[in-house]
């Protein structure tokens, strides 16, 4: 979690990558590590904006990584996948989840 | 927080609206019970698809919801606006919020 939150981001279009997820109650110390790892590489990636990620005690969890356009997500995308394939958890860790890519076009804050 | 999570949606291309706030440590009852109103009332318009939502223990949250088209999310938040209005609660529940409407161009699920 940044420390930012809500996001300060430029004036729309960006992108988000939306990423709804459901947590096993299985190995935290690995999935700790590993989401520590991708927020880190994400945020040396060109491109990247910001990422908000929440998870209530039930393991449902939301989190939205902001990008300044969809090339950029596109190259992060490969970079993301190796690593979950490194760490091979994505069985272990997950019950479910889902990715959507969006296109900012407008935004508010209060 | 609806049952099916993540949502099982339609094809893109749809509309998302990401809000992400930071809960003050105050009225928890009087915020649960908005929360659980703005949910009734966003599930009963036109073109409303779902809506997912977590909050951390540190009070921060991402809430997401799913609509048709543009044209849903502007009746919408007429009628959202309305609501808070009407429970004078913004200043007091949130430290901070923002809110992005974003068009999802792709989804995936794994």
């Amino acid at each position: 979690m940044t420390e930012d939150f809500p996001a300060k981001l430029p004036a729309p279009p960006y992108y988000a990558v939306i990423f709804t997820s459901v947590r096993t109650p299985d190995d935290d110390a690995g999935y700790d590590a590993m989401a520590a790892a991708m927020i880190e590489q994400a945020a040396q990636q060109p491109g990247f904006l910001g990422l908000k990620s929440a998870r209530d005690a039930a393991g449902r969890g939301v989190t939205v990584s902001y990008w300044a356009d969809d090339q950029s997500i596109k190259a992060w995308k490969a970079d993301a996948e190796h690593l979950v394939a490194q760490k091979l958890g994505r069985e272990r860790w997950y019950a479910d989840f889902a990715l959507r890519v969006a296109k900012v076009e407008r935004a508010y804050r209060f």
